[in-house]
């Protein structure tokens, strides 16, 4: 371990200042087989940690071109994360290639031994000789268990550098890296103790009218604040740090509550959470289920929700149907309804959601239907990308049109989200106790 | 445009020389807030007509990081494509930054300008003049119209090299790369002009078992034959090449057909098309109908089938729902066969996947019960990952445990890939006329 005696204190602007490459190994990441998720997962944790990566590098698992990559990163960098490559094929040979770089030994190390035996004791199999390459570090390098899986992770520091090489499978590679090489990380001054920035996610605004009413707010704290947003489908995360570091972080919390107060509804909730899991926790607060039923998103709705932890308890469960056929009927939507408004219609949409309700015995429902892409019948006016949506509430039922141009993925998650903030907002309000008078929402049935 | 008087013939071995660089542009990618799809597209693209992409680099907006990367990347490589960088905001400095590096200009294109006024008088919208920093290329360069969006594609040949600048949204950045820069590519030999491989999928066998059974067919080709598996969740995808040539592609489709002879069912098809494709393929065929229900999968089985275009045709619907609750009276599971066995149980699944098809009117169904997760209340013997599957026939309805290790994510996508797996085989016998005596499938009821 490094002594902490040595510690440099960390401040936005030193992080900032550190480079990170991030080094991917993968022909099958090249090859468009699967997504490069190290990126996504390695990104964001860094970056809640104030580091921007300044490069990542995804290159095949050829012995040259690890040697020429990591030569490469090696010179620009202050820390390289590898992924992948440690496994026990006879093509891992990324160990060997980096050691001739940093011109370290590889050393056989008995208490990796001895771990990867115990693990292949537990799951009752017998070690094969070949995974014994995984029990080899750099001779001045330390090891990074691995509770997952059988190759561990390694760390070397070295000319005032470090590298850090990750196993490639996920599930390995992500508790590792927020429980072990975080801390390191911290410990050694190259990210920030703590969050970087304070996140809150707002939905239903788009990104320049958010800009617009928050401006005021930022404008007071001058150069002092920087501000990020990013938009998603419908969602737009903003978040606010202090990368010169004159705001403290409690004075960051204190500006983005200034701005969830000016927001009101818009403002989901600080984090990351999904709108799904906000929905969740309201409808658990107020002893509530939610049902949906849905055309166009195929599944997507009631996955939104069933992704949440514990979803049993506020999930009263989900239809999926196409238009017109016998599931409205299991949901009691009348067909001469349906023929005389047709299955994209606000009054499908309507009956639909009440059909759910009551079906499935949940307080609110959330009905989808319409057409997220082409092929799909969308021949008449309500084009493609067109969608109605209903909520039905233990006080009433309206409905929605939507329109989004885009892919039909792309509306599909729309949709989704649409859907999902209008049952926040309606769970916001019953919380708050706004009586049904107060508002004016939609075309009340 | 190129002319094609000079065109060299691509071979494999000349195509797989070609030095392919990829630089991807955007903070967002660099702290993981989305995934870097681009590289999984243009990776596949590419890879199909006998490319591997030498690297990939992801790197921030910044002008000196763009510069730094592009004049490394053009030294290198005989073709770099980048992405993003072309919108029209004050950041987006790509164009700029890399005609530096070229030694070339900008130039004003009012054809460019012509066009983006007409899309935008399409929509109904004014052009703003930041749009007109969009109407620049490279003095000795061309234009990649991009029907989809208002930022062409730019093109350059210069030092027997390729640069090509693609717009980030995906919806144009896609079919501008497949219908107009492979086209491009291949005229100048730098891929092949028809697919590298012959591609076959494979369900419910392991990537060892199928090498040892393809083996045999394999041997007899020695050298002139490349052969590369990709597993992914209870699926082998198998590819067979020649990358020297010296096997036509005919030859190629010969032994893909003598390995679907020896696989069997467990030959899933040619090309890529998923399980639920291929599923919903023979129930069209078959005028058949499917119903789904599921509990751990949450709304992913029938998203599976929803995927599929037209999928009304074939998908008379799904039920997504907890344990023990109202859907399954719904469906007319009895109360007291979940109290006697529990809700994943065997005989749960079996009377889910009846109740399914009998309600929703449908041919066949199939059940999805389990604990794909930590706290779903998987205290008993039913252990995390412990799933049953049940598939209702018309001819009967079986019932499968599976048990699959790994994150919530991973074992409910392999349970619905089972389920998937076992409803095109038992398609695959009804096409087949093969009686139901013949089988010998799991536990009967």
């Amino acid at each position: 371990m490094v002594s902490s005696s040595g510690t440099p204190s960390a401040s936005p602007a030193s992080v900032g200042a550190k480079r990170y490459e991030l080094v991917t190994l993968g022909d099958e990441l090249l090859l468009g087989l699967t997504a490069n998720g190290h990126l996504t997962f390695l990104g964001a944790q860094l970056g809640r940690r104030g580091v921007l990566l300044d490069r990542n590098v995804t290159i095949t698992d050829d012995a040259d071109a690890i040697a020429r990559q990591f030569r490469e990163s090696w010179a620009r960098a202050d820390v390289v994360i590898t992924t992948g490559g440690l496994g026990p094929t006879c093509d891992d040979r990324t160990r060997e290639v980096i050691a001739n770089v940093l011109g370290q030994k590889l050393v056989f190390d008995p208490a990796i031994e001895k771990a990867m035996e115990e693990r292949f004791a537990a799951f009752g199999r017998k070690m094969t000789p070949n995974n014994l390459k995984q029990a080899y570090r750099f001779e001045r390098g330390e090891v990074i268990p691995n509770p997952n899986g059988t190759a561990p992770g390694l760390w070397v520091q070295q000319d005032g550098k470090v590298l850090c090489m990750l196993p490639g499978p996920p599930n390995e590679l992500q508790p590792m890296f927020v429980d072990q090489v975080l801390p390191r990380l911290a410990k050694l001054g190259l990210l920030l103790e703590r969050e970087a920035y304070v996140q809150f996610r707002t939905a239903g605004i788009g990104e320049s009218a958010l800009e617009t009413r928050l401006q005021p707010i930022f404008d007071r704290h001058g150069e002092a604040l920087s501000v990020a947003f990013c938009a998603h489908q419908g969602q737009v995360d903003c978040r606010v740090s202090s990368p010169g570091g004159q705001l403290s972080y409690a004075q960051l919390e204190g500006i983005a509550a200034e701005c969830a107060v000016v927001l009101g509804e818009d403002f989901m909730g600080y984090g990351h959470d999904s709108l799904a899991k906000i929905c969740a926790d309201l409808l658990r607060g107020q002893e509530k289920k939610i049902a949906v039923v849905e055309t166009a998103t195929g599944g997507l709705l009631a996955g939104a929700f069933t992704e949440v932890c514990g979803a049993c308890k506020f999930f009263a469960g989900g239809v999926v149907c196409c238009s017109n056929d016998a599931k409205m009927q299991l949901l009691d939507v009348p067909e001469c309804l349906l023929l005389q408004h047709g299955a994209v219609s606000a009054e499908a949409a309507v009956a639909m959601a009440t059909g759910a309700a009551e079906t499935l015995g949940a307080d609110y429902a959330l009905a989808v239907t319409g057409f997220a892409g082409a092929s799909e019948g969308a021949g008449n006016a309500n084009r493609v990308g067109s969608i109605f949506i209903a909520l039905h509430a233990p006080h009433g039922v309206w409905s929605k049109k939507l329109s989004y141009p885009g892919p039909r993925s792309t509306v599909k998650v729309r949709a989704v989200n649409a859907a999902l903030d209008w049952l926040r907002r309606e769970l916001r309000r019953a919380e708050a106790g706004i009586s049904l008078s107060d508002r004016r929402t939609g075309v009340m049935q």
